[in-house]
């Protein structure tokens, strides 16, 4: 072992994910070490209180040194690699740029920072510096699924990236969808079992989805993607009623990131979508994620995965620090981890297609149903299935339309006639995911 | 681009590999580039027919010669890589061992080489020599599983690894399953779409996916297996009537190839298995193929693509080359593919378990239902479920007895005691998959 040669690791923070990497170097030395003849040292960690994380993490190697000050760890000229496992924007980045000023490789999980311009900002510094800064974790915690795209599917041209990327969210509508119950009563439960936050928005309203969304749209099309600009629904207006007429037809809804690109042109939003029974990312449960590729030679790929949880995310983490390691040893450093960039403009609305899934209630009475086909007819929108729903009373009809393929020009053409029609309302939209192979 | 570095690759074989090869590597040229920095470039082409292939792929760039004496390719010194896209060992192997003579780095989907020692001696050579020698699309053609298990998951220590891993068994099946036919006509129908071979022994009687878990086995847990000592069992003996019962117990019946490591035992079969259709690998349909991956931090991982084809095949071999164009660009050839190295012993049969399902044929008589539950009893199995089959005759009937975890030891202990009675016959056996999380 004397001739091995050793990288020491700083750690910033020891909740889940610092844990979980302090945790898995410990458990996982020997194996690292077989595997690449490197040894690898989780030797300092930052924490808040350093008598709260000794007695949570009890397992803790003795010469680990834990300190209250973030400069020990930055500034320590034996640390090669920073582990950024805070969370949050602010001022993990600023930790981070000092991080980087000190000359350490980075690692992180944290989506939030890398899917905005400030975690950009920060990764072109690296890069200029011949510094690594990789973030395989940020996405989908324990599914390799950007070392993926970056390496073995750099040989494809993809066109389509569409995943199950948030866990809080693909539990609640697990359980909504197999024990018909409803959202408040599912997100409760979520919550007591800490699978969702007190705080839920960021995940049921889509936010951290748009995220993973903007760090896959870079790794498979090379094409960055504004945060902002993507379209983003959550789960909340979800009913019931919506996953059982979806499921009668074959559908399970599931909350759907996507990305398409084609022709120099890109397309990403996060929606509630209608999933074929039939297609792989269907069977995706509970807190799991999954990422379903589509390539001009691979076809159809599906990655699948736990998409969070202390050691499936360690293990990611630690994977990025073992690839940083080899290239610290074969003095490599500096290639970026997104290694591939193309130029794109956002799709026009006329260029976006997707089968539609259309609720409508209107007054039940004579010459209803012909003047609401009469809207999609004036579209041009052919119909795939249309039919009326019992309802419990008299004096309303609920009526469900699936079309063939259409725009989203097509879509806002359909949603202002029916704006326009008092008698009729639009009660829930969702988008249909193509059958798969 | 005049600065860019230039690879220049040779191909042995222009088949279906060799052919999907050649074309993504002209297709994709410029994403290749524009990724890596590296232009790569197919210069020569090992064909049995020159005319014959040039009819067969008229789009092949007139620059890349073809060549009927492979020498022409192994000996070019501008020649840095040698994709063998042959298939068969015995003459591939002999090309291989020329070209790593002639200095050139490796890149084959040949699973039948790389699974025997012949092809396990050519690797160590290579790695002596620091050349590389690459075979990812050796196991599940278009989907990385190896790179996934040679690098991300090289900071896990994995401990099962399943998968449908052979796409001719996986259409049968499929169809057996979906349509209720039987294995000779859906066979034919195979053979007739190009699905299965003319001699479908290799796939149907399961070689072809032991020989993939061969490879599986040592790139999961390090650990060389000899493709002799894996018990194989095939799909010919599978019944509609197995299909049936199986289904009515929410089974279906895949054929399964699957490694188990623990505490340095080591086990490994391939055998028509039953598979909960709540299990990610249930879903897997037609000719796709999957690896389900289980590890100490990463839990439950599937990672599910193109078995075969033309274009997945070709992408993986040229993600391959990508990957040695980066390391003769970093001066880094010549570490091993598979790049974790334990030994272990073979698992005695007390210590493989599994859940057994029986499905036995008895006389028709008063005392046959206990003497056969006797039978279980005795060997200290306990069961699950046990039902008896209605049967269109008086004088037999039929038994399907599903166990709770029994060893292989307990198994043998049942098969001979159900030997030893002249009125039971077991019809069929199938072990069955746990329930994924």
């Amino acid at each position: 072992m004397a001739n091995l040669k050793q990288i020491n690791i700083g750690l910033l923070g020891l909740g889940t994910v610092g844990g979980g990497v302090a945790k898995i170097m410990h458990e996982h030395a020997q194996k690292m070490s077989d595997t690449e003849g490197i040894q690898y040292r989780v030797s300092k960690i930052f924490v808040r209180d350093i008598e709260k994380s000794k007695a949570k993490h009890p397992g803790l190697p003795e010469d680990i040194q834990l300190t209250t000050d973030f400069n020990d760890v930055i500034n320590d000229p034996h640390i090669d690699i920073v582990v950024e496992a805070m969370g949050g924007t602010s001022f993990a980045a600023d930790c981070i740029e000092s991080a980087l000023r000190a000359g350490k490789h980075i690692v992180t999980a944290n989506k939030d920072l890398v899917a905005i311009k400030r975690g950009q900002d920060l990764i072109q510094y690296a890069q200029h510096h011949q510094l690594d800064f990789s973030y395989e974790a940020a996405v989908a915690g324990g599914i390799p699924i950007l070392n993926s795209l970056r390496t073995p599917l750099a040989s494809d041209k993809l066109f389509s990236v569409s995943g199950i990327v948030n866990g809080t969210t693909n539990y609640i509508l697990t359980k909504m969808v197999e024990q018909g119950r409803g959202f408040d009563e599912v997100l409760a439960e979520a919550q007591a079992l800490g699978l969702a936050e007190a705080d839920p928005s960021g995940d049921v309203d889509g936010l951290d989805a748009a995220r993973k969304i903007v760090i896959l749209t870079k790794m498979a099309f090379g094409v960055t993607v504004d945060l902002d600009t993507i379209p983003v629904k959550g789960i909340r207006h979800v009913t019931a009623q919506d996953i059982q007429v979806a499921s009668s037809l074959g559908y399970v809804i599931k909350l759907i990131g996507r990305a398409n690109f084609e022709d120099g042109t890109v397309y990403a939003e996060v929606a509630p979508t209608l999933v074929p029974k039939t297609h792989p990312l269907s069977t995706v449960r509970n807190e799991m994620n999954a990422v379903f590729t589509e390539g001009a030679a691979t076809g159809e790929m599906m990655f699948y995965g736990p998409g969070a949880g202390e050691l499936p995310t360690g293990a990611m983490v630690v994977s990025d620090i073992m690839a940083i390691g080899q290239h610290i040893h074969t003095e490599t450093t500096g290639q970026p981890f997104a290694n591939y960039s193309q130029e794109a403009t956002w799709k026009r609305a006329e260029d976006i297609q997707s089968v539609g899934f259309f609720h409508f209630e209107t007054e039940d009475k004579q010459g209803q149903f012909i003047k609401l086909v009469q809207i999609f007819d004036d579209a041009k929108v052919s119909l795939d299935k249309v039919f009326q729903e019992p309802t419990s009373d008299d004096t309303t009809a609920k009526i469900v339309v699936v079309t063939h393929e259409m725009s989203q020009a097509q879509l806002q053409q359909i949603n202002r006639a029916t704006q326009d029609n008092p008698e009729l309302t639009l009660i829930s939209y969702y988008s249909v995911l193509p059958e798969a192979k």
